[in-house]
């Protein structure tokens, strides 16, 4: 039943929208709050190409998260932000160092390699995450022109393995970096439910522990889609605009992107988002952990549970609920949260896991 | 005044939803419809990257209009759909002909060249459209190591410059690119303003005149964002699925962007809106050239007007309504016409021309 | 005969040493003082990549061409200089301007833009040479991000048709590109044709004319194989150590290139081997003008002579003589001549071309 | 003193012919047999780019060491050889397979991603050497497009650490592969090395044992400069012409080139100097081995000795000896022997060696 002053359409609705899983972040749709902000920004003809009066606003509501210098460029797509800030942070003869877990090491189809010509230095990274240490193991030989200068360090936050850095921890790879006259990327694309688990503000974990370029996620936290590459220090990067452009990432409707953000950032809705997916993570994390046979295999430090199990209980249970696995040998899996995952969809599917592990 | 039922949102409307110019056709906003597609897509979980049921079901809604063997591939933005359609024509060591005016050529940022590593090899076209025998001055040497091999011809209708092709002369170039093992791209950022003005169905102008691949553009007809590689050959075309990955145009949250354009070409809503665009640019021209001193340049075919007039009447005009120099020198200008462009607009403008060209 | 004390080898000759033709510059061999240098230069270990004392030296011999600031860097072939020496100059997402002509456009296989990622921005050069206006006509839209930036204008000296600019014109286009905060590449793989053309020094229409960086041609000269990226102006360039070894123009025993630079250059071989050839070309042009239905179509000004004839009469002479067509549809062909072409080889040939238009 | 009938040039010897050390074996000069060979193709006019005669016969040459089908493409370097093979075997968005110590991981300043957009996945390999286990690690996910295909392994013969596989090393990887759909590309910059270890000839451990195309070293056993990309199943590459030009690795007077591998590869030259760069290795290492304090680290199967000594030693020795850390912070050093290493070198290099270790 269309409710009434609803335009029609000549679209259907092709999906329960109340059927939910524990696949990804990203297998849920647009937050109600963001879907109205972008029915407010519609209407009239504003300026394409980020040039509109919502582009323009969002400099100052990302200011109040990371600090007065910040610079805020959206995009389309996690990728999308990663490249165009790892090139901003570059020159063309440069490496990345980043953990073998990381997201453009693993799942981005070379994106880097392809449309960055950047070389990446990955090493092996325990829960995720680096430290001055490891990235040692490939920060050297600057001025070696058979060796491609290692430029930049990348991080995640929260990990791929749904862990956290402290913000100390940043700091320390952070100077190690810069002492080496490297520079510090972030990948944010879960930064909100590393600020939710910390319990700290954003920039305190990125501006003030000395991160450069934060690629700061929202499609995972509740937008319709869009990413954004928040500089953080304007004189570590060069040719943003271009940049952005050249890698097929500015959006020519931009208000549409930015005002999800401004919906996200302007209240406390990123926060509230990250906060109850973390939570219903940590409520699966205790449930499955007294479930016999299954070991939590990382700390959970965001809104993700990586567990072990039987192979063939795993298998059985994806028949009922729909999730990854992580290492499909190993028998490890993935659990992810969202922000409209519910007490109720946690506690149904811990509870169809004791009797998959109980059969 | 927030309608009753309406989510509240930490964002707030920035700009006046009734002002409107003749800058650009993606200036203008989401058509209602569209609005309440992508309303009608939310909720629950849904596969992520295109495993959704919206973009299952999107195929048989293009196969409609482009034939049984079409092979739908929604992507962010025009850029990128030109650039993956490009890629999945062509080996390592290609060469794309294409008009000079093509937007690949003049507008993306080398992004053909810096993603793709295509090399172009741009021919001047009057109109903005090819023949045979332009194409030709480019179409030698496929077996010259030297020389990078042209693979594709690219075409764009509506031209660059608000004109047609015809199916004709679509055919008679497609003709000779196959003749020489070639294959035909069509950049189809206006793809549906072409149909509108030719009063041809969408296949009589690609698939049944020998198009291989199109770029089908939604953003310009009232899309929220979206635009979608149609492969109309697909024995053309090679790693489709990894190259839109690769080249940063994969949708996490997919369902969105094919929502969209089931509500566009579902009914006739991309007919409607063309026509509507089209029509109100003939306007527009037939107004114009009433005003002694103002000549168009050239035949309006789609929902573009280029004019020339004198360039400070033109500055003067600017202040009044938004739209752009497209030859600063020359004192060219471009009108463009939108879904939502009303014929007071129109009028408006044209009254404004009038004013600043008797001063 | 092995004349006694040659080392023995298992190769075997396996050409006549006593033919010769008119195809290319790069079909005749090496030139035996160069031949007397690499001898020179071996034996015992010399370190490696550009280390040793014939490169060290080699810095102090282009110096005195091309003045105190010049910085030297051999790399392989004229493709890799050229490369090499654009992404010195420009930032990821720049545009060089040339003429339609050059060979960084037509005979690269688009190395430019598959290794580079440049974008070329090619314009019809009458003759090969641009000037102010013609660059002008791409050389706009600095600061615009749709547009990729033309930072550099890349000149050929000599020009793919035979032709040379004179130092004013080359200033010309070199304070129109600086005004507008380009620089000035000059692709000269027949530099040395160009100065002895000219009567003048080297650095009289590079350095001081403007230029900001050469491709300086060996291999066309009488070398074995070698070019030389050599920077004008230092300023203008960034990275060019990395920039040579990622596009794989290191060589590994440079001393062997390096010590043909040094033959050629520290006397005067260079200009000896350039003027002979140049007078070959002048006798060439001067024999065939003589023979009725051959019209020379380009000034003459280096080793290069380019001809219309009838297509017919040119493939009986091809089976005599070794040379190409330029352009095969309209007849034209190109003659060149090299360091050891003799006025024995020019009258044979021109004979042979009086022949067969004769018949 | 200049020898009669030698020609005269204006460069001039600049280093000590009789000087030697252990630092690279590209370090040391042209094999006076190769030197031979290149006087034997000059003079006269042979086409360019591969079209002469030397090259046409080289195809016979390596046909006799690599099979019938064997198909060669000489280049410039090994960096060039690399990544003109790699591009042949892969499609855009693929992967390759290799040890963390491979020279194109750690040595090509990223020529592999920047010249062919192709990414690396690095997994430890012990000695250099991978296993199918080792392979394992990262080939995986072949259908999934989140992840760049894995399509090739690389493997190195000799390693960069002086070690060889066995001929059942190099077919339980190439089967591995094979089952999987991927291809077996084999670094040999040090291949004569390994045949002369193994005591093999050269398609026993590449042809044989399932390698699908070889960088063949020439420039490391005594060429001028010279690398071959030598196919050895012809189905499983594409495009190779275009991307030896593309990826300027395409000489313009071939010839001399093709000349020098005649030269190794025609008789035993190959052969005899690698057995000889061998023998002094192993000559070496005995000798070291018998010094107290050094260490040899990895079996000594090729030219080169790695071993492990105190710093401050190494430091010492290096001011009467040149040769290179491996790892400075463990105190690793490499020293390579050459084909013209001799027997007083190696033991005046020990006795030195001896007396540093002895302070």
């Amino acid at each position: 039943m269309t409710p009434p002053g609803t335009p029609s359409t000549d679209a259907a609705r092709r999906h329960d929208p109340d059927a939910r899983g524990f696949a990804s972040d990203n297998y849920a749709g647009v937050h109600p709050e963001v879907l109205a902000a972008i029915a407010l920004a519609n209407g009239g003809h504003q300026p394409a190409y980020g040039a509109d009066d919502y582009t323009a606003h969002l400099q100052e509501v990302f200011r109040r998260h990371f600090g007065p210098r910040a610079q805020t460029f959206p995009v389309f797509n996690g990728t999308g932000a990663n490249v165009v800030a790892l090139q901003a942070l570059t020159d063309r003869w440069s490496a990345v160092v980043t953990a073998g877990s990381a997201h453009i090491h693993t799942d981005e189809c070379g994106a880097p390699e392809r449309v960055g010509g950047l070389k990446l230095l990955p090493v092996p990274a325990p829960g995720g995450r680096l430290t001055p240490d490891l990235v040692a193991r490939e920060a050297w030989g600057f001025d070696d022109e058979h060796r491609a200068r290692p430029q930049v360090v990348s991080l995640t936050q929260a990990t791929e393995l749904g862990t956290c850095y402290t913000p100390g921890e940043i700091r320390a790879v952070a100077d190690f970096a810069h002492e080496r006259g490297m520079t510090v990327h972030m990948d944010g694309s879960r930064l909100a439910n590393a600020a939710a688990s910390l319990g700290l503000p954003l920039a305190a974990f990125t501006t003030d522990a000395g991160v450069d370029v934060v690629s700061f996620g929202g499609t995972k936290n509740g937008l319709l889609m869009g990413e954004a590459v928040v500089v953080l220090d304007p004189e570590a990067v060069r040719g943003l605009p271009y940049l952005r452009k050249a890698s097929m990432q500015l959006a020519s409707k931009m208000r549409f992107v930015s005002v999800q953000f401004e919906a996200l950032l302007a209240g406390d809705l990123w926060l509230r988002s990250a906060r109850h997916a973390n939570a219903m993570a940590a409520r699966l994390a205790e449930g499955a952990r007294a479930v016999p046979g299954v070991t939590i295999l990382h700390p959970v430090q965001a809104n993700g549970v990586f567990a072990r199990m039987p192979r063939d209980a795993a298998e059985r249970l994806q028949k009922r609920h729909r999730f990854y696995f992580w290492d499909e040998a190993a028998g490890d899996v993935r659990w992810m949260c969202a922000f409209d995952t519910t007490e109720e969809d946690v506690d149904t599917f811990v509870a169809a896991l004791g009797e998959e592990m109980g059969r």
